[in-house]
């Protein structure tokens, strides 16, 4: 059976719509729900000059055609100016969305991207999808990054640098490796996952000479994790963590900050990399860019992370369906 | 004329003598100086069954001779095995090295890999080759590490993760952005260095959101520093900036802090990185990896870096000798 996947563009006055009208023109191996405005949808069409039939839920759909469930703007679109008056919908969709695969009307999620500033603008309080999403299953989640040869989950995401050290703490970092060992073992089918976990400071802290989160944190955190199975390497100096070479031998690094584990990331593989929910009652996987709006209703937008969302979201999702 | 470069090859029992060994068989650019034990080479030509004539500095050396200026180690070396009793003649011979340099009867120097602890559990202070330079030329320096398709300095350099942010200071930062543009045109010979500098915080903070370091301190530095000439461009989202297509523009990368800057680099390109150090009166360059004691007298270390270090500061002495 094929799974069926809730879609939803995002911003939009952003590349996320054209994204999805071209997404629309491929054979695909799920099924895809869109939850959106239809006319946002046509629009980014007609700006394409690509065919789109609007189908309801459950009807066949081939290339051309999309299913959805409405989720009315208040405003028509304007492609590069984004507005307000549209937040509403744009988390109402995410809401709905989320909800179909909460309730297994879906299962799993596929989401575009939302601009944090416009969504705060309309006095919506918004830290971003993935914070969203957790808080309306009621669930603890890890946001990992990947592209198709490296996995990427972080320890802390949104913070500034300065909050970082007493951010890490025995707890948290034992939540996040449980969630990583769980998820990768469940969604990625990796019967017995091997996880390269990065130090707090440089060279792992040097034996305590650079620091000493690695010593009175993270080491007896590793230990006691390892002693419930979990197979935990590190910590690892974070500079020679990602040589090719090391990284063969890991299903995924846990990097300690955000800058710390991207750059690499992206660096080797920008444009199919894809943001993962871990944790969540259902796979979600996100674009890995933003709204792009000086490029919105031109075509020019490459779809690469949006196609290797779906397909990735479509083999995770395809494993929670019963057999 | 050819630049003379002086070579220290750094911990007698790391690999540093025997990639010395493997140097002198090939043909080269500029004339070497060892500045080291004599058994200690010769030790190392016989581990690897190589011929090794030791000259006099000023002799014509060919594939297989090398010039060396004497080090002697209070006792023979054994690779594997670090002395502590062999840290002086260590320090020695970096420090006679340098003088050769700072004296005008050597262009450049390269170093091999030095061990630390070994050094200090002599009861030397030493915290780094590159300090170790700085202080004895009496000047600031910057810490560069590139391979041949990237070039990142370092703000700061090894230093816990949670001193960074209140180490990133306006006065600190030009310091380092000035000493980098000048050593990018007097070195490497770029007329108009253009420098992406990264932000501190994630997604360069946000516009304040995610910590306030790039609105106080590296935008009013990087606006003072540009009003004096210098191209400089940031503070960029670190995750984002090294995508191959935005490195394209920058000439150097500054990054605020070690694991910010230094994954990327040696994952794109790790066995051919060096470690250049901006600022001494003379060019100096390192080999990117440590003493690699298990693999010590064998033959089998990668020599690499340690001949991209003599190309690249062969590149740069040339250009500082008077035409």
């Amino acid at each position: 059976m094929r799974p069926r996947l809730a879609l939803v563009p995002g911003e939009p006055a952003g590349i996320g719509p054209e994204l999805c009208v071209r997404l629309a023109q491929r054979e695909r191996q799920a099924e895809l729900i869109a939850y959106a405005d239809p006319g946002t949808l046509q629009a980014a069409a007609r700006a394409l000059g690509l065919p789109l039939s609007l189908r309801e839920p459950g009807q066949a759909t081939g290339p051309g055609e999309l299913a959805i469930r409405p989720v009315p703007q208040s405003r028509p679109v304007v492609f590069g100016q984004p507005d307000p008056a549209n937040a509403p919908a744009v988390i109402g969709a995410l809401e709905a969305a989320a909800a179909a695969c909460l309730s297994g009307d879906c299962q799993g999620l596929v989401t575009g991207p939302v601009h944090k500033a416009v969504v705060n603008a309309a006095g919506i309080a918004y830290t971003g999808t993935t914070e969203l999403l957790a808080r309306q299953a009621g669930v603890d989640v890890v946001m990992m990054l990947a592209n198709p040869t490296l996995r990427v989950a972080l320890a802390t995401t949104h913070l500034p640098l300065r909050a970082v050290p007493d951010a890490i703490t025995g707890q948290g970092l034992a939540r996040v490796l449980r969630i990583t060992h769980a998820s990768l073992r469940r969604d990625f089918g990796i019967a017995a996952p091997r996880i390269a976990v990065l130090g707090l400071n440089p060279h792992a802290g040097e034996d305590g000479h650079l620091g000493r989160e690695e010593i009175d944190v993270i080491i007896p955190c590793l230990q006691s994790l390892r002693a419930e199975g979990l197979d935990l390497v590190g910590p690892l100096p974070a500079d020679t963590a990602f040589l090719p070479a090391k990284l063969a031998g890991f299903d995924a690094v846990l990097a300690m900050y955000h800058d710390q584990g991207l750059p690499v990331l992206k660096h080797a593989g920008f444009e199919q990399a894809v943001n993962i929910t871990l944790g969540l009652p259902y796979p979600r996987v996100a674009v890995d860019h933003g709204t792009a709006l000086e490029l919105a209703g031109r075509g020019t937008a490459d779809p690469s992370s949006l196609y290797a969302a779906v397909a990735l979201c479509t083999t995770l999702a395809a494993r929670r369906i019963p057999t």
